[in-house]
């Protein structure tokens, strides 16, 4: 690592002036004379890397590429601060930053999700710091609290709500009775969902966020591969209108937990009471709640994504850097990962393998004896009906004879819940699917 | 600093072993192995103080003194944690351990919001640490996440739900509809309130905590003998049902808030819009709300008092200083309070000097009249009413011929709401004193 402790500069070269890094840039320059009165020493912007460089940026006296190598292999770089996004080039430009003894600060989360592993170890080995606060929940620093606010707890689960994209929908179809569709196509006018809405709404991004959060509060490789993950598409106004009649709101989870079998890791809609701190997290917001054995649960809350929410969470990575000051021989004093030696005896579970309580929605055929059916059914397989809504039909349902059954199961494992839901699907009285949706109690706990 | 980089172990000296004291030891011993996993290296106890040494503490190899000096004196100690609690001999103790190069971790709010200056130039001037995250909000690690994860952000303000008891009385009215000597006689029981509740229902331990905020996220000098501060034993259930009504809950907050005037620094009975996430905040819990202008606005909830907690957040304080591992020509490389050097251009406010709405409760005689005489006395003095709740008069108030007549006003300077107090409290159908409460917008985000 480049910097050195007598010099009272600390010099960044910026891949990437897209929405992040423009946020990155301009909060640099705007906040020069307080962050050098929080830190004790000037951050100084010497290069940036953009494929399209605005004119004024040749004014600025700041050294423009349109190549983001340069910076990788500028010697004049101390931080190299990623934020062109993707797989590649990000990977190559982040290890030969780190080949050449540099710090880098990135907010990809995908790039640390599925290489983070082979990026901590060439960072590891060169004794360089690798942050990436930025890459998870935007402005909140959730990183921070769990690699070190919370470095006295054996965490035991945490739950967050981690795309703002599907958040917003979710809390539109809920407060407005918009469906899905119709909710979609206005998030993307409004610039919140993107064109192709798949990484967001089908859960992709939260699961990388997850997997970063999992590994951070267990101790663990990275393991996005073997996140389960369920979007939200599927979900009706109507499921949410029968959760709310329950006393619960529907929020797209990512959750991950250690059991005595191994560790839970999965995205889904998620029923949670509405009581909860984080069920009254609404449009683009995200949250994390943790729970520690020692400091009980505690919730973090903020912006999840935008140009100055994230950037705010770059710039204090670069801070930390500063701060710090470390000498080439040092190395990261705060492992990547939250341990120094990370565990290798913890098996992601299969969602098979999870325990939960269940949502179901039934369309059942209205006949005399079709519930005691049902419940005769969820009874064979041990599962006990916690509470029910059944209505009236109506509209297409009335004339088809479908009346929907709302239930909330008692807590079994997951693979029993497959068996029993198709036996259910195999009664000549239920017609179609059943829609299942997982409920999480938190532990009774206001998180 | 004794603090040696090449050596494998921290040795830590415990000065006191009651609640936090005891929890803190307990979090040392039975984490031993995970944080040695986490931090790399040992953190061994080496020395307890404490007045009365239980038998098994002998066995354990540790050395026990019932002096607290001896731990401050003792060469084999690398850190010393003060939590004997009050201002002596803590004080004393604190500056003695600086003296002697060791750093220090301490949960004392009263300390260091009052002696908090000296002891951190004391630490600057001897190149030590000392660190206090347990001292505010228990488990909540809301230091770390002003002075570190929200550093690239100036704060615009911040509120707070940081003490728990008047937080749990507050909900218990609310819910229960319980006047406030029952409550607090309860809370009293359930051991969550001191045989003298003053600290926690008048605000003092919420203005200590306060003051450490603000200079956190000011960078001033601490200044707890600025702070505004009022109880929460003049609310009663009427006000409560009366906020409720109105869309508001009444929470007890510490707020700061820096404005072009100064710095307000305030502690006091607050209505906040029910959607907002802070007024769903209850119990004994604690959380707040911080608005950066980079970040927005993030919260962070928690667990505020109790041993785990508590220690929770002492113990991180000490992960910390042993994964920093500077040698003793560094220094501590995060300013105590945020800053490398402390503004003094920012004054306090006085109370009379701050902007707010206004929740007033005005006991009116019944006639003819009295609302169109008392919206003129606002009118004359520039203040708007937003909302009104008049009620017919019932039980003792029918009696004596009194109508409550509940007002939400405009925003105004406070020392202009007091003038139109007086004027309306000098009126013939006005009787006894208005109850005043103040209003928190949150600028209409969902803190």
């Amino acid at each position: 690592m480049s910097q050195d402790r007598n010099k009272q500069t600390l010099r960044i070269g910026i891949c990437g002036l897209g929405t992040v890094g423009g946020g990155t840039y301009h909060l640099l320059n705007s906040k020069k004379t307080e962050i050098t009165r929080r830190v004790g020493m000037d951050l100084d912007i010497v290069h940036v890397a953009t494929r399209h460089p605005a004119p004024e940026l040749a004014k600025s006296g700041i050294r423009v590429s349109t190549n983001v190598f340069d910076v990788a292999n500028d010697p004049e770089v101390d931080i190299l601060v990623e934020l062109i996004g993707g797989y590649e080039p990000a990977l190559e430009l982040v290890l030969l930053a780190i080949a050449n003894g540099k710090n880098v600060v990135t907010a990809n989360k995908a790039l640390i999700a599925v290489h983070g592993n082979t990026i901590f170890e060439a960072a590891r080995k060169k004794g360089v710091v690798v942050s990436y606060e930025s890459a998870v929940a935007g402005g909140i620093p959730i990183i921070k609290a769990l690699r070190e606010g919370l470095a006295a707890n054996s965490i035991q689960w945490l739950a967050g709500i981690i795309n703002g994209t599907s958040n917003y929908i979710l809390t539109e179809m809920g407060e407005n009775n918009r469906d899905f569709p119709d909710v979609l196509k206005e998030a993307q006018q409004l610039g919140y969902a993107e064109a192709d809405p798949t990484f967001d709404v089908e859960g992709i991004d939260a699961a990388h966020k997850l997997a970063i959060l999992a590994s951070n509060a267990f101790g663990i490789a990275l393991q996005f591969e073997r996140v389960f993950t369920e979007g939200i598409s599927h979900i009706t106004t109507g499921d949410i209108a029968y959760a709310e009649e329950l006393g619960y709101r529907i929020k797209h989870l990512g959750i991950t937990r250690v059991t005595e079998l191994g560790i839970e890791l999965r995205v889904h809609p998620t029923l949670v009471s509405e009581q909860a701190l984080i069920a009254n997290v609404n449009g683009v917001m995200n949250a994390v709640v943790v729970k520690g054995d020692s400091a009980g649960s505690t919730l973090y809350y903020g912006a999840g994504a935008g140009a100055e929410a994230t950037a705010s969470s770059v710039v204090a990575d670069i801070i930390d850097i500063a701060r710090a000051g470390r000498d080439e021989t040092q190395g990261a004093s705060i492992p990547p990962l939250a341990f120094t030696a990370l565990r290798n005896d913890l098996k992601i579970l299969d969602i098979t393998e999870i325990e939960s309580e269940y949502y179901l929605r039934i369309s059942a055929r209205d006949r005399v004896g079709v519930f005691a059916k049902i419940s005769q059914v969820l009874t064979h397989y041990g599962i006990n009906i916690e509470a029910v809504i059944q209505k009236e039909p109506h509209g297409s349902d009335l004339e088809k004879g479908i009346v929907p059954i709302v239930l909330l199961t008692s807590r079994i494992n997951e693979a029993a819940m497959d068996v029993a839901i198709a036996a259910l699907e195999a009664l000549e009285e239920v017609d179609g699917q059943i829609m299942r949706i997982r409920v999480e109690q938190f532990d009774g706990e206001n998180g």
